[in-house]
């Protein structure tokens, strides 16, 4: 029974490899996607956080909108993140594809705290959107330290 | 009348314009921002439009996927071409912003194209697909002729 579900476990990882790295035509096409949608999901999540720290007035439907945009861009960048990807402009760490397991814990991490913010947005209330801003940033700031190159 | 509704639509157009270029902190970052989601809709659309013309083999799940990527993320770039982003490291024509009507028309029908193909997408009648992709196609060779330096 373990080896069986061992056997499942690979061959759905491996499906899932084989699927991330065939939708991109080049390594460097890859690369570029999850860097661009890393940084629209940035720009969308930056603007409700600078609401949450007082730096732009607070206008919650931008709030909402941008969250929103920040959720779903959350999802996008992981299939990218295929073998193969480690070189070029990037500054991802090769530790990503050594400790696999552990980047895409933060990855899950973030697209749910994203979902929460999300949420947060949506109702409008300031300070539910504080505490969601700081749990999001919180698991941005983990993996920037543990898989991302200074 | 008549000059009440050209009041109206200078201050929606300028209400339009404020929230557009205060949604990023320099014109460097919008125009980033809208060459980084752009990219990342061509790739999702790309994919869809490379199995319609049976160039990779059609997989009717990531076909319905990339499409309604794409056409999630065809509503991002527009904030981004506020006044004072018609410079710096873009392919963007002058005319966007002298011609701004035509533009945002041109915009508008891309959007409203790639709903029609994430439509197709969702159904995954392939004929359906060839159909949309030809016509969401067409929408960004247009824009591209008229608006984007070579």
């Amino acid at each position: 029974m373990k080896k069986l579900t061992s056997l499942f476990v690979a061959c759905a990882t491996l499906a899932c490899v084989t699927s991330a790295s065939a939708q991109f035509a080049k390594p460097e096409e890859a690369v570029k996607y999850r860097k661009n949608a890393l940084f629209v999901m940035q720009q969308n999540f930056g603007r409700v956080a600078g609401m949450a720290a007082g730096k732009v007035p607070f206008d919650a439907k931008v709030a909402a909108e941008s969250a929103a945009v920040a959720e779903f861009v959350s999802k996008l960048p992981w299939a990218a993140f295929g073998p193969g990807t480690d070189q070029g402009d990037t500054k991802a760490k090769h530790e990503i594809w050594t400790d696999k397991a552990k980047f895409d814990d933060y990855a899950v991490k973030m697209q749910a705290e994203m979902t929460k913010l999300a949420a947060a947005a949506k109702s409008g209330n300031l300070e539910a959107i504080k505490v969601a801003v700081n749990a999001t940033g919180g698991t941005c700031k983990s993996c920037h330290d543990d898989f991302r190159a200074k």
